[in-house]
């Protein structure tokens, strides 16, 4: 595999389709609030993406079955015959490389462009290192216009105070250069463990924002099962790490298993 | 040598070959292991494969010989005719970058398909950073009914603990998109030393699973050796690590010789 | 995004223009000098470069707008009929690989060298690391010659302390191959901060170098902006880094958003 | 620059020629002894090798003159009509990342093999990290054949304790591939200074090997001009890699200047 490529499950038509993307990230906010959406609204998986530039390791699930490195792209058609489709963009991973992360953001916007997609949402978390009480809701927009409305919705705009690192800023900015027009929303979090409240509060303001109607009770539900998994992933990974620091002749050992 | 490329030693046909794979990673157990089949069964090398993602170096043998780093291909014929004969991958190093591991890894499956490999046993360690009594054999597997195969021979199902990082991960995970089938075993170890003891724990676990008879008590002999060869090369990679850590303006002499 | 392109706004006809480059750099020096002189002599944006080697992320204006990394071209036209005409690079951000600085600076160089450029002046910040009282002036040239009208303007040359890394010493050197001539200057910087009194300093020599005339008073004044967005920005990262030094098993997550 | 490539300088033709390799390294050991050997013996530069894997700035020289980042050939006519001419591989780095290290090297190779070099000698430090009285030469080979040649002339063999990192080792085991043969040649020095003892004592035992004569007394003349040079260099490099270190957010500023 030396490029990225996306394997297609389902032939599917989806009308000017909304994409929202929610990749693994702080506090793993996005992506909780994007799973809650495709399981509660039984949005259908219809490709997947795989990438050199992913990490070059294999995830682990309960049943002791392997789970490849992955982006997944779901499809959710909207009632009403006249109104947008949905795209959500989810998976385990994103790019390690610049480089990489810059060729797959590429190839998510083409695909996503064949099927008509001229908006975008993505979703994210905002770590303040410290506890938060009542996750506030950051955003940016590609436009003045849309940044007035994220602020009608009480999105706090992030005004200058540092970038939008990864798949959330990026695939935004690489939308700019087609036309596209979108906004990043982001829930306030620690940012060290799995923050339901946060993803909550930004499933509140995406439903809102893309007037979908949901159930968002069992979200805390779904944030405890997570929550269990990637916190054992976390301590593993930790500590290899800490092994690996006091032993510096070993450094390379990361990508040797 | 802009790409990887392997390189054929001997032209061979085999019958369904299973492959082994065992490079090097932590405490050296899958590469014990392997080395040990390969020795005692007289297995026979008929490829190497070469990469510009190793690491940019030689090794030098007993006699002062340079060694270039390689991956190694060698089969070992079953005896019974309608048996499957089995390809063992082994060698001295792993792809530095995920790019790097990606293309290796995708080029072995091409090169073991070729032959009809259609199952697949990758073979590591499972560091715990600390002392092990009796090392377990942990494992991950393609789908649930090998995961409940693995169960019956006593391996523990890695069951959503962390992934498996490296070769042994990937060349698994990459299979999957291939409708090939196999699993990950890994001994458990400190994953500081050459661990002769995890590695014969697996081979016991792998010479069961494959219905393979071997000696395994020669097993502790050869680790010796191996233990005091890269014991040594550890010692030097430390102390040019430490002196470049305390040089910080010198880093990049890391590739500097 | 697999490849950086430029994207060009204007067609435009320059007469051998002489090239400025100014990129974000320690203590942000050139880029201040640089984007003074663009405001106040009305420079006009007629090209954009992107690349994949660039940051994987967004910036966020004072509106909640987001900006893509970039660079830019300004040109800049001379009064009088017989004088040589300016191109100005400036962005918000450099390659982050080796490899991505020398393709991006080719390119650079092969754009500019269309419009007929056959000089280069490349501005930057040489950082002291401690509080500096009166900034000096240190320069670089692509001959003697050039070196010897650097000294007659008050700089100090680098003479043989060490190289110029990144976009300001790989484009002078680069500059070389293709037989055009110039200079890098440096203003004397503590570095950790944006510095104004630096870039007053490097642009005053600049302009006598170049003989333009230009009121540097409101520089102090636009550094002041700059200061306060960009010290914002720093300590967003300095946040998330050091985060993530307090828990390596997360080091990755810096490409992750 | 996308793709490393040599510019020739002088078309020559060379009789079966021996490379000798000398790029900076610990100690600057090879580098040295090479220098010291094109300098007294006027070896005329012929081809230099430029990269985008080398790192991406520039050096200056005394007169405030930038120096591009570059490899180079020199050859050396032996005198007898039937004795084998020399290329001496020098400059002032190497590559970074290790496919760039794996594509130089295979390309310096195709160039020199079509001057029909089969043999190649390398040259670098051994790095102890403590003080050395009397610096020993280590050694490896292509063969046991050629390594107890080695061993004839005082070399220690290398044997097992560590491989040879960066353009040293590699050559030496790319060449292999081609069927060239040699040895690489290891200076015993502490590694934090340039290191002319070393050197001397490594050019004595290369140019019995060679069957070379050459005054040596010069070596520790120029010796002390380097040291002064480098030291300067890496104290600069130091002091900004200090002042990254003590400021995360900035780490990537490293690239830019």
């Amino acid at each position: 595999m030396k490029e990225t490529f996306i394997k297609i499950l389902e032939e599917v038509e989806l009308n000017d389709p909304i994409l929202i993307e929610a990749l693994p990230g702080i506090g793993h906010v996005g992506k909780l609030a994007a799973d809650h959406i495709i399981h509660e609204l039984n949005a259908t998986k219809f490709a997947e993406l795989y990438s050199p530039s992913f990490p070059p390791q294999v995830l682990v699930d309960d049943d002791g079955v392997v789970e490849t490195m992955k982006n997944e792209f779901y499809y959710l058609k909207s009632e009403g015959k006249k109104e947008k489709d949905f795209i959500i963009l989810a998976g385990n991973t994103q790019g390690l490389s610049p480089e990489g992360q810059y060729e797959i953001c590429s190839i998510i916007l083409d695909f996503v462009e064949k099927y008509g997609t001229k908006e975008i949402f993505t979703l994210g978390g905002l770590g303040t290192g410290h506890p938060v009480d009542k996750p506030k809701i950051f955003g940016a927009a590609t436009s003045i216009e849309i940044a007035e409305i994220l602020k009608k919705h009480n999105v706090t705009l992030r005004s200058a105070d540092g970038g939008i690192i990864g798949a959330s800023g990026l695939l935004l900015g690489l939308s700019m250069l087609r036309n596209m027009k979108g906004a990043c929303l982001m829930g306030e979090t620690p940012g060290y463990f799995i923050d339901a409240e946060a993803a909550k509060a930004l499933l509140s303001v995406l439903l809102e924002l893309l007037d979908i109607e949901l159930d968002t009770e069992k979200l805390e539900e779904r944030a405890k099962e997570t929550r269990k998994m990637i916190s054992k992933a976390e301590q593993m990974e930790r500590e290899m790490m800490e092994r690996m620091h006091l032993k510096p002749g070993e450094e390379d050992l990361r990508y040797i298993g």
